[in-house]
């Protein structure tokens, strides 16, 4: 893995975050977009060399909602920015890492992403991002 | 803030995780170091454009295993880089960020360091990090 991406982060309510990333620590705001297949809200964070990613959970079903839920709100996943996400998938599956998601799915910013198994990972949720 | 320096992850034992990082992930382990004020032991991953920081925490007294004994192994902090971390801390505490130490404090790799209250950032657990 050459790059990180983004880190996930899980909110509870955007509008009420946002102005802590953009005016407190003074980080700009890319862009906002519901991802349907995710049930979430994504706000994208300029961190410089890396983007946050506030994700808002769009009802009590999706992932996040259920994350927060468990273990409160905070940092939910890191994403590594990869060029061929179906060939890094099957370089991981031959080393023994479980993926949640045996095919890439469609992701924020109409990125195909696929996520491995925390227990792969000693508690850490890794995500493989490729941008189309 | 401009740029994220690294990302703290709390595990039990640095060994066992290691291999992971380096040989399935394959990211080169930059160095281990042991920072007995913060009782962990250290190792920096290269994740090439940040870094990530393995935290195995050297007694059960170490903030990071009451972190582990609370919420597992996982994702502990997200480290920015900045220039002057005391102006840095007082623009923030004039935001009405509150800081976990009031003085920066040796960190990992002779950093100075400081720690954003989760309370001040949803959960999420900032640190400054000026390198020396």
């Amino acid at each position: 893995m050459k790059k990180v991406d983004h880190i996930g982060i899980a909110v509870r309510d955007l509008k009420e975050v946002l102005p802590y990333y953009t005016e407190t620590l003074g980080c700009p705001l890319l862009k906002i977009e519901e991802v349907s297949s995710e049930k979430v809200r994504v706000a994208f964070i300029d961190a410089g060399n890396i983007k946050l990613e506030l994700l808002e959970p769009l009802d009590d079903t999706s992932a996040i909602s259920k994350f927060i839920e468990k273990k409160g709100e905070g940092i939910h996943h890191i994403a590594f920015g990869v060029e061929n996400i179906e060939k890094r998938m099957e370089e991981l599956r031959e080393k023994g890492v479980r993926l949640l998601n045996e095919q890439p799915k469609a992701g924020a910013g109409g990125a195909l992403v696929s996520f491995l198994h925390p227990k792969s990972s000693n508690g850490v949720l890794y995500e493989l991002c490729e941008k189309q």
